[in-house]
């Protein structure tokens, strides 16, 4: 993997150290192209014309959905396009049929886009039960913690495969096998996962897994729900999902049509085949490894500074790239804003749409957030560590 | 209003002739370049971060609001980013409390987004009522249309601004009033009136105006849904439309935020943002003004083939350049082949999204639909007229 050469391709990863990749990511110039072509070349709607331009796009449309259920061994699914993974979630929480006295389980170590949606289906008293991790408050989530928690009223199990704020990697696999021994789905954030090391729907087994193209090199506005049987209620309700319509009902149609109403962000979609297409070129092992030397060497360095707390698992577990610490007597804003002013360094702080984990950690400010991405390169790493201990040396 | 020099903005419109406006627009290199510039210069998440990328992004989505919002005089209200006007009729269908025994008035002229989304609605108990244009059929709804259809049980009127297959334009204004007199609301479906006439929410009155960006020069997965008030349930909950979030529940934010939960489209902003100014800096009453030169010329031209029947209110009418129109003895997609085939004229053919319009009008075939923008051209209307004529004389 020739990160020189990636970097080549993204201008912006040369003007700053971009570390705020859990948020969204930077763009290859592929991707660029690939809207750009679009928009000179076949612009058209989709789906919806005879003529040459929609005959073009709404062919390269079709392959993006192909290119990326490849990505994910979707085959054996459905891959709606949809805005980002929120929109995801709540089109499962708006499209399933919940009943009073159903429950579903979700955790503290979630994000806000995986905890409101299903808040909003206690009006029609289903029971949320957000589980916190027993064995380690700063670890992640275990198969054991879902153990006990099921109960034969669970409906469903939804849980992020790698957590935005801790870095943890959480057992999925396991989890959805212990849904469905329980006769209940499994839906899994992918966000954090997916566009980091390889992700397969068909290894997982869960029913639903969404993730955001805008974190994987794609463009903003572009994110996948996978659905294993595509039996949602659809959420959006218009054109190009219908077979037929009279003044009295419709008859919608099959597949993802169905769940994309309306005229689809096309040209975000030609950029996500692009991102992928682009990471598969690379390999996700090749991806995965690099990331792993980088956040060694990071959580090493920031572990080696006194007064610099680490807030994610143990030594020796599986993680990504996602790492968070905070600093003593420094607000993660002040530290936040420091290394951007002064190293030209930039990561995230606050509670990264993650309150009730800020709160169950008793970190009411937060955290600082520095999150990799293939681009990275060891002398960036380098860099935060050195600016985060100058920082530490000067307060 | 220099057309060659929008035409030099614009490489696609010389390559074709490009007549499916109604479906969506050609990009100006302004648009593209907004969005290039973002994913090389300031690529970032909005909203999220104190960094600088962060933050130029940040008050530009902002501004984009703005800049958009003043297009359509709408600094009264809030105007919420989407992915397209269908997605804004839902969230109005889904956002609004509707109890059993409400009725609510849209059209047969009316796109499927502006029906589907209130039949689903026929679960609740709620009446919908499809109401005909009593004066001729090929016209559109009447004021008159309106008052003998509404009752005391009437909450809201959906409507279009203009029909996306006659090309009429509906009284709004003198129907927003009608709604409002009966304590309704009215909803403005303004996806074929805002890309091609000055329109005002001030002047209308109306409760809700929705269009989409993708065909007012902006980038697909645009589109807005302006309120008068921001009193709607959100259709999507999740990260950045929250003030405070714990495991019992949550606090939503106001303004545009609270409906725009997790990464919106950002490049489409920026995009859509760009559109706007370049419309801005044309004139709005000059594009109207061309396009109706235009039309005039289209609509005389099409009358004077015989075998050629145009689907649209009578002449001296106002109406926009969509002009629909059968061909005896030839289904409309054989049409709109022929046409791209030998003359490279892009028109859509077929129901348009209108089914029950054409079930109305007894047209199970559809129509052919040329539909114009600022970018188009006397020469190429010619070419359209005379095409056409050979295409009859050829049969």
């Amino acid at each position: 993997m020739n990160v020189d050469q990636i970097r080549e391709d993204i201008p912006l990863s040369r003007e700053v150290i971009y570390l705020d990749n859990a948020s969204t990511s930077l763009s290859p110039q592929p991707v660029i192209d690939a809207m750009v072509e679009y928009e000179t070349h076949y612009r058209a709607n989709v789906g919806r014309g005879v003529h040459r331009l929609s005959q073009i796009a709404g062919q390269l449309y079709w392959d993006a959905h192909e290119t990326v259920n490849r990505f994910i061994g979707g085959e054996c699914g459905t891959p709606v396009f949809v805005r980002n993974c929120t929109e995801a979630i709540n089109m499962v929480a708006r499209g399933l049929t919940f009943r009073p006295g159903d429950e579903i389980i979700t955790t503290v170590t979630d994000h806000h886009s995986n905890l409101l949606p299903w808040y909003a289906l206690r009006e029609k008293g289903v029971t949320v039960n957000v589980i916190s991790p027993a064995r380690n408050p700063m670890a992640g989530i275990t198969a054991d913690d879902i153990s006990s928690a099921i109960t034969k009223n669970t409906r469903l199990v939804a849980i992020s495969h790698a957590s935005n704020v801790l870095g943890s990697v959480e057992p999925v696999k396991d989890i959805a096998e212990i849904a469905h021994d329980h006769d209940a789905l499994c839906l899994v954030d992918g966000a954090q996962s997916v566009p980091h090391f390889k992700t397969d729907v068909r290894d997982i087994g869960c029913d639903y897994l969404c993730f955001s193209g805008h974190k994987m090199l794609g463009p903003t506005g572009t994110g996948v729900l996978w659905m294993a049987e595509d039996s949602l209620e659809p959420l959006l309700l218009g054109g190009g999902m219908i077979d037929d319509v009279t003044t009295d009902g419709y008859l919608v149609a099959s597949g993802y049509s169905k769940y994309e109403a309306g005229t689809p962000n096309i040209a975000g979609a030609f950029g996500l085949r692009a991102a992928v297409k682009y990471l598969n070129a690379i390999g996700m092992g090749a991806i995965e490894a690099h990331e792993d030397v980088l956040t060694r060497k990071l959580l090493s360095g920031l572990s080696g500074i006194e007064g610099v707390t680490i807030i994610g698992p143990p030594e020796g577990e599986k993680r990504i790239g996602v790492v968070s610490f905070i600093v003593e007597g420094l607000h993660p804003h002040e530290v936040a804003h420091i290394l951007d002013d002064q190293y030209s360094i930039i990561v995230r702080s606050g509670h990264h749409c993650c309150m009730p984990l800020m709160q169950y950690l008793n970190l009411p400010d937060g955290t600082v957030r520095a999150s990799l991405y293939l681009y990275n390169t060891e002398e960036e790493i380098q860099t935060l560590v050195e600016g985060v201990r100058e920082i530490v040396e000067g307060v």
